[in-house]
């Protein structure tokens, strides 16, 4: 664990209760103002990146620790940036340290699934226009079941990702360039109107960001930049573009949350080994429980047995009040993972009861308009043992996509983390 | 009232009883195959159109009961088509029969709000490909209050249905012949999986449509078409585009419900005098009432006495089970014709009452993606006293759009109706 002090907060500095200290997370959450403001590779922009990183999701581990999808993710990582040429090269070179492993938030950015970065990955540029902060998140590959960020890696994930590096991601990135960014708070407030949570649902928020860039698609159709057919027409077909952009807006905003006392959790994901979070008021420590507990619907032909965890970082979208906190805007979702309206509306409701405040922006028709519910209190969690509820995609033993699901966030992460909290701020 | 033999239905032919015939007259309408296939002027495509008729809505009435706003619409009508110089030459022109003033639904199509129709107007053409009849539906004028439909005239009007039909129309229609047409019924599926009930919600329908145009419209652009990005920056900012095109895909579903003998309402429409419905097993007769009852919420410094009737014959889109009859799709209404998601709901699931089944295609989210009720019952709204209900924007005495709300059909209609079909077809 790297101290609180290490990270340059100090717990002396300026902190008087919790609840003090958790109104300002709060308030710094409410008030973040994520806006797309470009598209570059990974090695260019994300703090702290080295050509030989291959990045994945969860608390950071040591090479040896990640298994199953997760390893395999790495591997097809290494081997698609051509950081080895084949199998057991990648492995060699993992086991060596030639290829290195991170954890994605260590860079400010967030992986969906098993979350793979490597350097020449175009990722997205949101900045929090609030705070200053960024935030980063890379491409959707696209609806086939086989991904990389699923633990597969063939010709065709292959493929796929060269055609998000050459042709979507640059036609994107200028789109953005011309607009001169894209405020992504209205876009995603607006997509709670119409069906989505942003995290397992998306079809919304991803044809208002195709409308978003429209004018300059125009001119660019005009200026004859090649691929812009091609990358609209990719779009147009993809429900789920948006929810990578609605993580990396999740991220520039939760990271805005640093104060040092604060409850609130300001991160959650997990790896192949477990579900981990953090506080707002312990900086980058993460707090590791078991794997979540989960409640699925599964893709024709596949089985129970079949779920395995390789990873996920797309609950930061439930750190700042959105998926499954924002399930009741989206209850087409019954059909993807199961459930019924009166459970996804009940789910909903009861995370009022384990969260700081009300959204401001964020808003949800079925409850009056009124705000989602914001900033998980890790005190509040305990108390009620309500845990965090979370829409979410599931990975098959064997690698792809084989449904999607509820998770809840185990008890122990709260706990631990409360433990050091008082450790370090005093019983609370 | 035309009698139904005028109309080619043989009371004797076929009839057996009205159960039989509500059950023909419902699967017809749920078969129903709306696709728009081209845009193209009234003159060109209206069936039975003369170059000086102006087209309004409601049962059909003499010049001279004409009042109020919707005189004033059809004078603005026949000034903008330049069937006369001056507002009185337009007066002594109706008043002569120079001018002559039809009934939409006598052409197979229908007007929203005033619904005015001139020669030059471009309309959606949409065809039911199931039952080979089409219906028709002429452009939204856009967001500003003061509108043509809604009972004004004046330079900006002008100015905007001129755009409409030198700019708009031409590029959309472009887009929808290249596209070979578009299937509407699943679009306004989808639709209402994001928070739309297509009469008036079409925040998600106008994006979806725009996006099915999307691979024309870049194929326009490399064209160099005039027009193209005008058009599609009007269109990025007008949610209720698509409201046309739902009614001409629902005016088109439901006149191929023509059974004789069923009770069961084939459209429901509105002029200055009152509320009108007709029966899917009377043919074109309409029975008329007195004004609907409404409920509504208005635009800040207009107040409940401006409130005035000037036609409307959007409810077609009730008549097929879209609207207030899948108003739990569309939460998000609340804001703008009041009401709070439970009484919503609980209006939505009245219909269920009236109505003689589900709609296999329309489905409703918040109830379990149960078929939104679909085919008014007039027997049923006579013997469970529930009136059917309507998503309308409500119109000003001095014109313009000054609030939306919620209406009720009047129960005199069905009342009248029934009684017609008693004479014709026996008891029931």
């Amino acid at each position: 664990m790297v101290s609180v002090t290490d990270l340059g907060i100090d717990p002396a500095a300026g902190f008087t209760s919790v609840d003090e200290a958790n109104a300002t997370a709060f308030e710094r959450l409410d008030a973040a103002d994520p806006w797309v403001v470009d598209v570059a590779p990974a090695r260019d922009v994300l703090p702290g990146y080295r050509d030989n990183l291959v990045l994945t999701s969860g608390a950071p581990m040591a090479w040896p620790d990640y298994t199953g999808g997760q390893r395999e993710a790495l591997i097809g990582g290494a081997l698609f940036e051509g950081l080895a040429d084949s199998r057991d090269d990648a492995i060699a070179g993992f086991d060596s340290g030639r290829i290195e492993v991170g954890a994605c938030q260590d860079h400010a950015a967030v992986g969906s699934l098993a979350g793979i970065y490597t350097a020449s990955m175009p990722v997205f540029v949101v900045e929090n226009r609030t705070h200053g902060n960024r935030g980063f998140c890379n491409f959707y590959e696209g609806k086939e079941p086989r991904r990389l960020n699923y633990g597969c890696y063939d010709e065709g994930v292959h493929e796929r990702l060269l055609h998000v590096n050459t042709v979507l991601a640059p036609v994107v990135g200028e789109a953005i360039r011309r607009r001169g960014g894209i405020a992504l708070k209205p876009l995603i407030a607006r997509a709670l109107r119409m069906g989505d949570e942003v995290h397992s649902r998306n079809a919304a928020a991803s044809i208002l960001f195709n409308r978003e860039i429209m004018p300059a698609i125009l001119d660019m159709c005009d200026d004859r930049v090649p691929g812009v057919r091609e990358t609209m027409l990719h779009l147009a077909e993809n429900d789920y573009f948006f929810l990578r952009l609605s993580m990396a807006a999740a991220k520039a905003s939760a990271d805005a949350m640093v104060v040092p006392g604060s409850t609130l959790i300001s991160a959650m994901a997990f790896s192949c080994r477990g579900f981990a979070v953090k506080l707002a008021g312990l900086g980058d420590t993460w707090f590791e429980g078991p794997p979540p507990i989960h409640q699925g619907k599964l893709f024709a032909g596949h089985t129970e047995d079949e779920i395995t965890w390789m990873g996920g970082e797309s609950p930061i979208t439930e750190t700042v009040g959105l998926g499954g906190f924002a399930q009741a805007c989206a209850l087409s979702l019954q059909e993807y993972q199961g459930g019924s309206p009166e459970v996804m509306i009940e789910r909903n409701l009861e995370m009022y009861s384990i969260t700081h405040g009300e959204n401001s922006t964020y808003r949800i028709p079925q409850f009056g308009f009124r705000g989602t519910p914001t900033g998980i209190d890790a005190r509040k969690v305990l108390q009620t043992g309500v845990l965090p509820v979370m829409d979410v995609g599931l990975a098959g033993r064997d690698g792809g996509q084989i449904g999607a699901g509820v998770i809840r966030a185990p008890r122990e992460c709260f706990a631990d983390a409360l433990a050091e909290h008082d450790r370090r701020f005093g019983a609370r």
